[in-house]
């Protein structure tokens, strides 16, 4: 087994550790201060303390409040504009996912001439290497979800190509920083909390049954799953229980860390060929809806049967012995969390569109597909849609 | 739970990996390249092909076959003195923890005044801060045993003051690169590789029942265990086994990333406070005979009863339900490496040391009695001694 490591993010973790922004090193002497185009950031006071503590210090910023739940290459654009326009040397991004991947994007065009599509190395993306280091990133989370806050990737969405996909691959495109303060996740709504959880978890899951993982990439995922057992459904129920939102949390850095050293399979390019066609759903609801038809699809091929054990005992069915005891402990932790009954309907998504939706995701998600233990076919990729569809 | 973590290692792993020392970015121009004042690495033919790859990239460097087993001051301070006339600007250990750490040492005297006990932070060392940034370190690892390929910190001793300390705290004392390819430990004999895996297991189960363990120490620690669970055996029956040595390499790799964010306990301490007394007795070898009595000490306390099921779990006691199951698998453990009837006076060691060596190990490792989960008196540290005595 050979394989490499690295993984250049500092991580402060714990309850009231955004204080940690008042006395860490920062990488640059001008922050863009990113935020998503909503309130919750403010709500919470989490906006207010950043800005007291970068003022405190002296630090000049720009606050930029633009970034929409699955981000447009469009946003991204617009703000790289901001960035050199106001010699922002480095970006603060401070809320979930979103916020984070969209600030790993702006760092790249703030650097880098031509439009953000140009640098994505997939489907009808320009495939230009990133010749300039992107302008540095410190990552404040404010979600647990989606691991980006470790990893040296970000998600971004094309309206013009509908297509949703995966772009980095630089060492910068790591934060520099990572603050993971379970005490901001505490207002997350129940729903919102469930989705982002269990996009954790598919990180997670998926890199632990992908067709090269390793020592180091199933020791994360693994413990990640371990951690949502022990925190999703709590944290879902009580949004105040601030141990199940630290068990969140550092699921969710983990299942970053699994992103850093192995690569995730198909379920995510299939997420997010719907998300891309329709961009009111959110990632994790996808990934959930998804899950049962493609993990038992997989199961009935005969792949990863011992692994799917495991992820049953890391689930916390420790009498586990068949890979479909795997299915039974997942649609379990859906029930526990109110989620068990998604229907894809309800985002507007329509049986016609499947096929579409195939072909989407096998061309703009084809890396993923690359990663399977058993390869989809496209006919395949229909059927996982077809049973996953209510 | 708060903790910060920064590794800041490049970690190249897997068979025949020795290679990537032909094309990973080295930080420096000329290099010190260190080795024991043994013959194992050449013996091996691991020396040869470093010295093929540096000189096939054009890459100066001076070859010192040094550093003896327990690495003494005076030695770190030879070497010292011949980076600074050779000029070399970064250094690469080729060898065990002995060699690695003496790296770590030298690279610290190679850029600051004094004496390297000046830099030593406790018993009668000098406590002075490390002014300027050591010469970074490339490690590559011959064994598996202290995990110090991927950590900041060195163990010296001090022949004069008879002390046996950890030192190390400057962000350079990482290394910048480390190769772990477990091929190059395929001959280390099987005593050793008992030795030498003994002392990675304790890392991680010191670590586990430390006073402030946190989450990501606990999951370095425990899939530590794991793999010893999985290698160590096999490995001392057949050193060729390459599987085995694939999972003691790891183990030992994540024990050093335990040292990364939590403290070890007393144990460790103990132990250099016999080998600090009789330099030949190997580290691992002094732990063994130390094992049962330290732990039954803690378990006889009621400390961390749960954690010590759950070691027993990870040993491969899957049905562990008390404490003293742990003891149970770490001498059946020890029983299968052949290490189970280890005796102190076999290295010379007295029964009337036992004062002299429990004031030694309270003084020159007091760092570690601090980190006990419950404090041991002196009487209690004579006791272990005693009980340990053989």
């Amino acid at each position: 087994m050979q394989f490499s490591h690295s993984s250049p993010v500092k991580l402060v973790f714990g309850p009231g550790r955004l204080d940690a922004l008042a006395t860490e090193p920062l990488p640059g002497t001008k922050a863009l201060l990113l935020t998503s185009n909503g309130t919750a950031v403010e709500r919470i006071g989490a906006l207010g303390r950043v800005k007291t503590m970068l003022e405190a210090r002296g630090l000049p910023y720009v606050h930029v409040a633009a970034v929409e739940p699955n981000p447009l290459s469009t946003t991204v654009m617009a703000v790289s504009k901001t960035v050199r326009e106001e010699k922002c040397d480095f970006i603060i991004a401070l809320g979930g996912g979103s916020v984070m991947d969209a600030a790993k994007a702006i760092g790249i065009v703030a650097t880098n001439d031509g439009d953000i599509w140009d640098y994505v190395q997939q489907g009808r993306g320009g495939r230009r290497p990133i010749e300039n280091a992107p302008i540095p990133l410190v990552a404040i989370t404010t979600t647990a979800g989606t691991g980006s806050e470790v990893d040296g990737g970000g998600v971004i969405t094309n309206p013009v190509t509908r297509e949703k996909v995966g772009l980095g691959g630089h060492v910068n495109c790591y934060p520099k920083l990572a603050i993971v303060d379970p005490e901001l996740m505490r207002s997350v709504p129940p729903r919102l909390t469930a989705y982002q959880g269990f996009d954790a978890l598919f990180h997670a899951i998926e890199g632990y049954v992908t067709k090269r993982p390793n020592f180091l990439s199933d020791m994360y995922a693994l413990e990640s799953v371990r951690h949502v057992a022990r925190g999703l459904a709590r944290a879902v129920k009580d949004g105040d229980d601030l141990e199940a939102r630290e068990h969140m949390a550092f699921a969710n850095t983990l299942s970053g860390y699994v992103m850093t050293c192995c690569r995730l399979t198909s379920q995510h390019s299939m997420e997010h060929a719907l998300s891309a066609f329709h961009p009111e759903l959110p990632h994790g609801a996808g990934l959930i809806m998804l899950s049962l038809a493609y993990f038992g699809h997989m199961i009935k091929t005969g792949a990863r049967s011992e692994r799917f054990v495991e992820l049953a005992r890391a689930l916390g069915h420790r009498d586990a012995v068949r890979p479909e005891d795997f299915l039974r402990a997942l649609h379990e932790l859906q029930v526990a969390c109110g989620v068990a009954d998604l229907k894809m309907s309800d985002w507007g998504i329509t049986r016609e569109e499947i096929p579409a939706l195939a072909e989407n995701c096998r061309s703009a998600g084809a890396l993923l597909f690359e990663q399977d233990p058993v390869a989809l076919t496209f006919e395949d990729t229909v059927a996982i849609y077809e049973a996953a569809y209510r």
